[in-house]
Formats: C-alpha cells, sequence, structure tokens
C-alpha cells in the first residue's frame, strides 16, 4: 500500500498562478529574489490542497503538524515585473522516510519565460516538539 | 463633464479577494498588522483594473503615473490566520484636486467578521519629477 | 503613584536608527509605504527597551503580554532610499485605561527630512484570551 | 595583479548582527524561513561595504551595477525567535568570470547556533542592459 501511495503521489502535478504585487518587486524593477520563496510555498500549499483529500493543509498546520521547509535551492533565470502573472508548477520529486522534495518550476504566464526553478526539501513534523513523522504516515492520515 | 465623471466614480464599488498566506502571519498566529497595507493595496489595485478601461493600473505605472500614498488610516477588528480568505470592499469617499481617498473594509470571507477598515489618501504624481497632477485629468486619460 | 507613574511614562523619548534594506524598496526606487509599519514597531520594541526595566519587551510577548495595534494613522512626507540610515523618535502621546497612544516620527538621519509622522494606538491584552489590561498595571508589572 | 586581487578577496571574513523583527516570526512562532534570505542579504552588503572601499555597494546599485542573485542554496539547521540577535559570517567561496560565490553562516548570537547555511552565486551585471561584467573588472573599480 505504501509503494503503491507513493507512487500515486509521484504522478501528481499542480499549477498554480499568483499575481505579482507592487510591494514584491524592489528597487530594480523586478520581483526581489525573497519573493520566489513565497510564491514557490503558494505551489505548496496549492499542491497538497488539491490532492484528493478532505483536509485542507491549512488546518493540518493548525492542528500541530508541518511540512518544515529544511532546504532550499533556487535558480533564478528570469525576472517578473508588477502586474506580471506567475505560474507555479509542482510535483514531488523524491519522498524519503522524513523527508519530501518538491520541485517547482515558476514562469511568467504570458510568455511562458521560466524565471525560477526550486528544489525544496521538506520534513514531516510535530510543529511542538520537533519530532519528526514517516512521510507516508502523513500522507495516509491526511488523505 | 468633470462632475459627471466624478459622480460615476463616487458610485463604484469593487470587491477583491485575497488568500492569506502562511508567511503573512507572525508568532501571534495572526496575520501581522502590517499585512494589511497589502491587502487593501490589492483592493486599489483591484478598483482601478475594474473601472470601464482599456488600461490596467500597472501599465499606467509603468507609464510613470502614479497614485502615491500620501495617507493612511486603519483601524484594526479582527483578526485573520492562515487560510483564511480574505474580502477587500473599496470605493472612493472623496475626490479632491490632487488628492483622492479610498475607503476600504477587510472582511473574513467565511464569517464576515470585519477585520480592518481603511482610509487611505493617494496623491495622482508623475513619478520620476513627484510633480502632482490632477485626478480628474488623470481619470479622463486613464479611462 | 499611578499619576506619578503615567507623568515619568509621558517624558520618555526614544531614537532608535534602522539601515534601508534593498528589500525594503519596491519599483519606484524607494521604501514601499508598508515597510513603514516596520520601522514605526522598532521604534516602539525601542522605546520598550529602553524603559528603565530589567525585562525586555520580547520576554513580555514570549510570557503572552502585548500591547496589540489596535490603530495606525501615518502621514508620508518624504521618501527613504536603499542605503539610507532611518531615525525613528517615539514618545507616548496618551495613556487610556487600556489603550496607549505612541508617536513615532521617522527622519533620514543624513538630512534630518521628515519621512513619516505616525500615530498608533496600541491596547494592552493578553494574548491567549484577546482580555484587555491596564495600560498602568501593565507597566506596574514591567517596570 | 589579478590573482592577487582575488586572492585578498578570499581571505576576508565578515560579521555582521541584525536584530530579529516581531514581523520576521510566522505563526510556527519562528523566523519564517523565507526571512533568511533578507539576512543573508545583509551579510552581503555589510561584506561589501567593510572592504577597504571608499565606495558602498548601495552607491553602486544606484550607478547601475549590482552583483545580481543567481543561485541560493540554503539549508536549515535550527530556528530564530522574535528578539534574538542573529550573526551573519560571510566569505567569498569562488570567484568565476561574471559570478561570484558567497558562503554565508547564520548564527543565534546568545548560543552559537548555526541557524542557516547559505551558498550564493551572484553576477556581476549592468542593471539596465542586463549584460554581464567581469568579477574582478567590478572589483578593480569598486575598490
Amino acid at each position: 500500500m505504501k509503494d503503491n501511495l507513493i507512487e500515486k503521489l509521484l504522478k501528481v502535478k499542480d499549477n498554480t498562478r499568483v499575481k505579482v504585487r507592487f510591494n514584491d518587486t524592489d528597487a530594480m524593477g523586478i520581483v526581489h529574489f525573497k519573493n520566489y520563496m513565497v510564491y514557490f510555498d503558494d505551489g505548496f500549499v496549492s499542491f497538497m490542497n488539491n490532492l484528493l483529500s478532505p483536509k485542507r493543509i491549512e488546518d493540518t498546520v493548525h492542528e500541530g503538524t508541518v511540512f518544515g521547509v529544511k532546504k532550499v535551492e533556487i535558480t533564478y533565470q528570469g525576472s517578473a515585473k508588477f502586474g506580471d502573472y506567475v505560474i507555479i508548477e509542482t510535483q514531488i520529486k523524491k519522498i524519503g522516510t522524513s523527508s519530501i522534495t518538491f520541485q517547482h518550476e515558476i514562469f511568467r504566464e504570458s510568455d511562458k519565460t521560466l524565471l525560477a526553478s526550486v528544489e525544496c526539501v521538506r520534513l514531516a513534523m510535530e510543529l511542538k516538539t520537533n519530532r519528526l513523522l514517516n512521510v507516508v504516515d502523513f500522507f495516509a492520515n491526511y488523505l
């Protein structure tokens, strides 16, 4: 059953769309590099909420279980401006025992330019204790 | 014609919807008071883009004309959490020569709780020179 | 004793200094209006920590008591750029039963230009319950 | 002379100190992962301004030359809270033709706990044209 679940999860692709706010930009006139972390986090939330679950990832957080960010690798390939719509494509790249690696590609919607590629390792954990959880258990409980 | 335009503008009401991000919250578990400024600015952008104009306010900014924020008065009446949807109701309260006063009411969507009331005075101005523009001229050119 | 304490508090003036970060700016090349809320909050923290108290306001927050922001009135008079140093002058304007009104003036350090004037009403409250506390009791306990 | 300059630059170590603001935290009660990008950017600015140069990196930006962020790899090892002081240790790890790789280690000051390790590749470039510049030329001009 575990392998089955993992296999299914690895096939899910999610797309979400964010509008660039004026305050996302900096004096270079483009989105500040920090803000791509906000965009791919939107991708993560959207991915989790579009799985066939009765729960929302927001509830899971309020209940005390999170996928805490352990590592981020982000490469910038383009830049976005105020008013651009940005698409975040999200899928899971790897599932470990307690870790899960998401891959996010961030595009400008209008011309499909790739703006940033992200690999983000998250750990399933209990908020209060920081105790690591098993990722498959996390999903089995979530789905 | 001027009075006509002003009269019309004062009747416009706009609604837009924002989802509260995890990073909008602070250690109190609720949206940090600073972030309501981002929400009502979304209300402003939405208001401007829903007028019957071929332009978007974003283009106006890129062309060098803005409604710069001169004054904000914000009263906090409630609090929002990660995952809440927030509605921003926007209308113009007053139109002066170079100034325009927007009124924004920010609600939680689920239970219609009022979270914040905002009055925001903006000045029509040329970005490079900071020269004030006439608000009615701004709209006449924009619409 | 109460009047004595209030009298003393009303005489305190605090100055703190913040360096403008690149990501504080927006595509207009200047500090985004939202970020002045971060600066005057620094002024509040500095004011509280420079009273002759063995406690830091941070500890008070971690212990569950806060001065929650109820209302902000901010007028923008100038603009700051990346690398500017900004001075926040803070004093108490009024002390009510549960409310306390702070006044902050934000200057650019280099030429003393006034950038923003702020009046911020805060409420003494218990974090978990949102129960209002008496401001004088708050200070009597804090000092 | 080039090798000489590179050799010298590779030996420079910089330390800077940042205080964690309340609005740097999120509903987990700790600094949001996005904000470490602000902290290590402070490390970069501090590094550049503590080289024996009459210029400040801020001026270079205003003159139109930047070290734009191309890639970030960040690993989170701990967490910081409101009021913590954080130390950012910065040095150059590698100098390429147009690229320069900075290494930042972010510690909590009080107990020297490592909070995050960062490798950040930046490109020397002209702001307006995005044309790549030679890193050694950049420094030869800067120093």
